[in-house]
């Protein structure tokens, strides 16, 4: 695991008013923070289940993370992903050795290709965020943004991280909250994508349209977790949109301030500062930048 | 200062059969190691020095560094720049308040420039490498290389960093090799730029024919300088030299396996290893990538 820097820019804190603290989880292992949800939930995986192995669907970061955490450990690992995941994330999971199921997201479910190869081959499955060792597994990024501030000898008053199923904020906002109730957790999501902000609002779990597209290949979920959403309902302040426009000028900016390579579902909290969704002046506020895993050719292209 | 972590990436330990971990000072304040030199500088003038201000003169890093350690100090800067040098370092150091005076590189002599300026302001002039100082600043990437190595339980076998005045080296060579004398410690520049390599072979500073042309802007110094040589002469195990070519496949593998925006003199140590200039089986290496500072239409082009 890499305990990721808490970084940040005087040039964009004078242009905001505020001091703004980036996460970078881009330099994660695996280029995101899903490795840390996989580690902990496949470390305490018992001897029997490691050998029947693991099976899992993702987008693309949640694959990587499983595929190298099995890797580590010598456990065999089975990937679900759609066949519009970026080639990166594809080839990416499978030089890590393991087995790539490709999957249409418009005709077929993944939930059930899943299940049946976890039927045939005794493996067991790793839900990207619906499950509690994964959410605490991804809260150490939470518990370490509170110790890191506290060696700066600051205090967060704001801390925004993007959302898809909602692990990642969930497990953010019960470390951050636990140390410091006063602090406000927010998650954001793409425009299209917004079940989570929505379901925030309204108090119960409702879904996106369908057929509605983004920039953001890793924040598209249809509906919030199961057991993501209790969790989130109960700690975060508000759910934030951003636009792909907005989206862009977040990644070019994590360019151009940070050196950093943000996907652009991992820019979403930088773009939602710096599009003005939250008043950061003479406050503390802290961004989740959750991974940096996108094609070069894409990447060139917003830059 | 941002204390940079060690990050490596388990894909490119795999294609190299070793480990080869990098330090990543595009993350340093500035995005260039340049600020851990000109803090400890400019920290030590007198408080009448810091009356009179600062004159550095710089291809684009130690400007940047400069401004903006004398922004946080409220100390006046007047920085001299080629007329050459990328927009966004020179964008960057007026951002910081910095007094930029640009000259050209073929006609003007900057020494002279910034000794007019220091005597008309009663400024004191800091070097960008031919200083103890600002080579002891350098020389933190050295120590903390060490500290994070013996934390993850491994001790670097080389240890390879760019050279432009050869002070970051320097630096690196007295930490690594006082702390371990048995590691390499190596010296890598961009070919037509390689006067520290042909002046370590021959043992005496040599210089570069002019008119030769790099990618690597932050790498272009006529010959080594006078106190880093001596260092460096009796420090380093060798020098390496890199074509452009190689330096593009640097920075794409920053991109690809570390997240890492490399600027064409920063990635050139990944370069060197990349293109089999060491061998680095079975052993462990690290990398210093010394900054990220380029502008985003040229890292485009070469993605």
């Amino acid at each position: 695991m890499v305990r990721t820097p808490l970084l940040e820019s005087p040039v964009l804190n004078d242009r905001l008013g505020g001091r703004v603290l980036v996460k970078p989880e881009m330099l994660q292992k695996t280029g995101s923070f899903k490795f840390r949800g996989a580690c902990n939930r496949i470390l305490q995986l018992t001897p029997e289940e490691r050998r029947g192995g693991v099976v899992a669907w993702s987008s693309g970061n949640h694959a990587l993370a499983i595929a190298a955490v099995c890797a580590l450990l010598e456990i065999p690992a089975h990937i679900i992903m759609p066949e519009s995941a970026p080639k990166m994330k594809i080839e990416g999971a499978r030089r890590y050795g393991a087995q790539v199921r490709l999957y249409d997201r418009a005709t077929e479910n993944r939930e059930e290709i899943g299940a049946r190869i976890a039927e045939a081959e005794g493996a067991v499955i790793v839900p990207p965020y619906d499950d509690y060792k994964v959410m605490a597994g991804q809260g150490t990024v939470g518990l370490e943004i509170m110790e890191q501030c506290r060696d700066l000898g600051i205090m967060p008053d704001h801390v925004l991280s993007s959302a898809s199923g909602g692990g990642l904020v969930a497990g953010i906002a019960t470390a951050v909250r636990t140390l410091r109730p006063e602090t406000s957790v927010y998650s954001v999501e793409p425009a299209g994508f917004d079940d989570l902000a929505r379901s925030l609002a309204c108090g119960q779990r409702v879904e996106n349209a369908s057929g509605v597209m983004t920039l953001c290949d890793s924040l598209m979920v249809p509906t919030p977790g199961a057991l993501t959403f209790p969790t989130n309902h109960a700690l975060l302040a508000d759910g934030l949109v951003v636009n792909d426009v907005e989206v862009r000028v977040g990644m070019a900016n994590c360019f151009e301030h940070f050196k950093l390579v943000a996907e652009p579902g991992g820019a979403a909290p930088l773009a939602a500062i710096l599009s003005g969704k939250l008043d950061v002046q003479g406050k503390v506020t802290v961004a989740v930048l959750s991974g940096g895993n996108v094609d070069p050719a894409v990447y060139s292209e917003i830059l």
